[in-house]
């Protein structure tokens, strides 16, 4: 046999995989509808052009790009280096998220759309990072955002939904940590060092894994003095509730507008008693997230305590999606789900329904060509009921088909034998039980 | 503004469309699900090497091959024309169909699979075709298999679900054609010129569109003598009933084994009342399918006449799907359905329910901070009932919230005013009709 392989980094999903997967997505799709939120598709392709210098330098290397048809040599024998060669040869290339082309798509279509416009997107991507556990080259992202509104409301859905998936998926514990950008520029201008608000986010954001001390080092190493770094320790210490936090913090930023700003943002998001949350949203100081394109709240969903999953969700308010397009003024607030961790979150737990793992019901053993047209017509008849039901297509040993039952996880089999005319033999898989009916009772048997 | 644009022959899908799109899917999909077909999914690219030299020579011009990363600069020197340029720079490429991954798929996972193996893939593939009307370079495929069974009741289940989900779609007078490539290979046989018979059913394949004067010179140019052409002629010709035609070929084709197995098998899927269709299948003698591999039965989708669309779906019997990856013995049959066709027919038709295309059924106008944790409360209490409501997000005048409500066809919409405290007004955006309700109310309004 030949030696066959797929792509590094790549997954074929079995059966039961894919409907796993599908009740993930079915349950964030169905909160995004109800929530108003339209779906959106765009291409797997987009112009190379349209995605280069979106994700840095390193983006740039990881975005996977399609070779022009046609003849090309001689374009390649132009080339300089290995950059340059992709760029001449290859005028698309695979999307590496959704929210370029999301902003494309924006652009292109800004004359039509209905402003506030909220969609979502539930798509494949790709980056060709180097493989390893958890980390696909393929992959699919979930998001939801809402553009041309800068109301807060929309955040405070947005949160919404973060607690409405989870608990549907039967999640406990999570946690919707939340913070404000204009917070941390505040935190920046209080220190004195509104120059150095990346590197302050950057290293105050890695407290969890570093520790007090580290996140020291750290802010010492990016230049911040001794007393400074005494200042952001002291703030981003702030405890207490939710509310407790919000007041200590308008004294703190009492010299920043900023800062006093973010405050009161997220007081109208967390306090306004606008909705009820099963696992309410806590102000979590350090939450800076990467993208430096957050302007607004920002939120990131924790995975439950005793999964060492970290985060399963994350997103933000940002002020211009399309500028980098030539479209200035679209300000949107969004977030994204990770399926891929949501999965194994689920998968750990044992939190995945029976109902996500169902396939066939009931399968009919081949009674051979004599019986097989009235064996073929009960098979039918479930089926009209919309019980899953397989007929074994080739007429072979009763102890074959036995087995492709067992292996397939088939819980209910059934079959007529020669010496019983008019009978239909039931076992239940599950409990062994048997029954013996009548073909007339067969629609009534509850399975 | 910069100009941007997406890559020549892809689409992006609005949100109507996707929703139309996926009432399609769903209705397939749960057909597939109710016969025991189990989901299978794979990845995007694939090896180059996995898919080349399997779709022809243009097959393999079409395929859309990824750019290696890392240093290709070197390698690309090597290279003395394009074709060799594209072998050397693109180890991965994008599927070109769903069946050669699958066939990858079985080879790989052949240790652990339960067979007979029932699977259906709905994914995307990609062509660099010259982009036309109803031709893309990114369409999905939708595709259901039997490998590992050779018994004709697999392909009498494949005719009942195109049957079922047809009428599923709210289709009449689509046909299903059904020949069978043994018959033609009979065909063959009986004129004499085995060794013509793929010329021979080109010709005949073409009846529908050049007319039996156009078959009888094209036959003569691909070297049948005058009383051969007349054979066939006569052959194509015969009419009746399944029944009455079959029991003609019997007769015709006596002389031919291949050509009489063929017939039998005709017979066991058609003729034996093993299922009732609301369109039953009919044999059509000139079908012959491009794709070389079939061997026994085939079948086409025919739309509905009215509509001038031609196939919308086809499939066919296989003696071998694995064995260019040197896995022999393994046979099947499937189908495939043209989603793309079967939208335009959709809507050609007008045969989209309206709940594939609805999203939002209530809008809330916005009442302005006061009054705003109130209505946001009425809102989600319509979620819980599982009733798509916004919220309308920013506090703006009232007449520009009505055109948003307009413009997306939102059904109702609903607001609270400051001179009618404890009121709700509801407005039924079809009729005009106007309610006047309590809140307490809201929880029995049947919108």
């Amino acid at each position: 046999m030949i030696k066959v392989s797929k792509p590094q980094g790549t997954r074929d999903f079995d059966p039961e995989v894919v409907r796993k997967r599908n009740y993930i997505f079915a349950t964030i799709r169905k909160t995004f509808e109800l929530y108003g939120f339209q779906p959106l598709e765009t291409p797997a392709m987009e112009n190379t052009s349209t995605l280069l210098g979106k994700y840095g330098e390193e983006g740039d290397r990881l975005i996977f790009k399609i070779l022009n048809n046609g003849d090309i040599l001689g374009q390649a024998q132009m080339a300089k280096d290995s950059r340059e060669l992709g760029l001449l040869l290859c005028e698309k290339s695979l999307k590496y998220d959704l929210t370029i082309p999301f902003a494309r798509y924006v652009v292109m279509n800004h004359g039509k759309l209905t402003l506030p416009f909220k969609r979502y997107q539930i798509q494949p991507v790709w980056r060709g990072d180097k493989p390893s556990r958890g980390r696909y080259r393929e992959f699919y992202q979930c998001d939801a955002d809402v553009i041309g509104s800068d109301a807060l409301i929309n955040e405070v859905e947005l949160l919404k939904i973060y607690d409405t998936v989870l608990t549907d998926l039967g999640l406990e514990g999570y946690q919707l940590k939340v913070n404000n950008r204009k917070i941390l520029a505040g935190l920046a201008e209080l220190v004195g060092r509104p120059d150095l608000m990346t590197d302050i986010t950057i290293a105050i954001d890695k407290l969890d894994k570093i520790g007090a001390g580290g996140v020291r080092e750290e802010l010492a190493g990016r230049g911040l003095q001794p007393a400074e770094i005494n200042n952001v320790m002291d703030f981003i210490s702030v405890e207490g509730s939710n509310d407790e936090k919000l007041e200590r913090l308008s004294q703190l930023l009492a010299g920043s507008p900023t800062g006093l700003k973010g405050v009161e943002e997220l007081r109208f998001i967390l306090g306004g008693g606008l909705a009820r949350f099963n696992s309410a949203p806590v102000i979590d100081l350090t939450l800076a997230r990467g993208l430096n394109y957050y302007t607004g709240m920002i939120v990131e969903v924790k995975a439950p305590v005793q999964v060492n999953m970290g985060s399963i969700g994350g997103g933000g308010r940002y002020d211009d999606l399309t500028g980098l397009f030539g479209l200035p003024g679209i300000s949107g607030v969004g977030i994204s789900f990770g399926v891929d961790r949501i999965y194994d979150v689920l998968e750990e737990l044992k939190l995945f329904p029976a109902t996500a793992q169902q396939g066939t019901q009931v399968l009919f053993f081949n009674p051979g060509a004599e019986k097989l047209a009235n064996v073929f017509g009960y098979v039918n008849q479930l089926r009209e009921r919309g019980i899953v039901a397989e007929l074994f297509p080739d007429d072979i040993k009763q102890d074959k088909q036995y087995k492709y039952a067992e292996k397939r996880g088939i819980p209910y089999i059934a079959y007529v034998e020669e010496t019983a005319p008019g009978v239909i033999s039931i076992k239940n898989m599950t409990n062994r039980e048997r029954y013996n009916i009548k073909p007339e009772e067969l629609a009534g048997f509850a399975f």
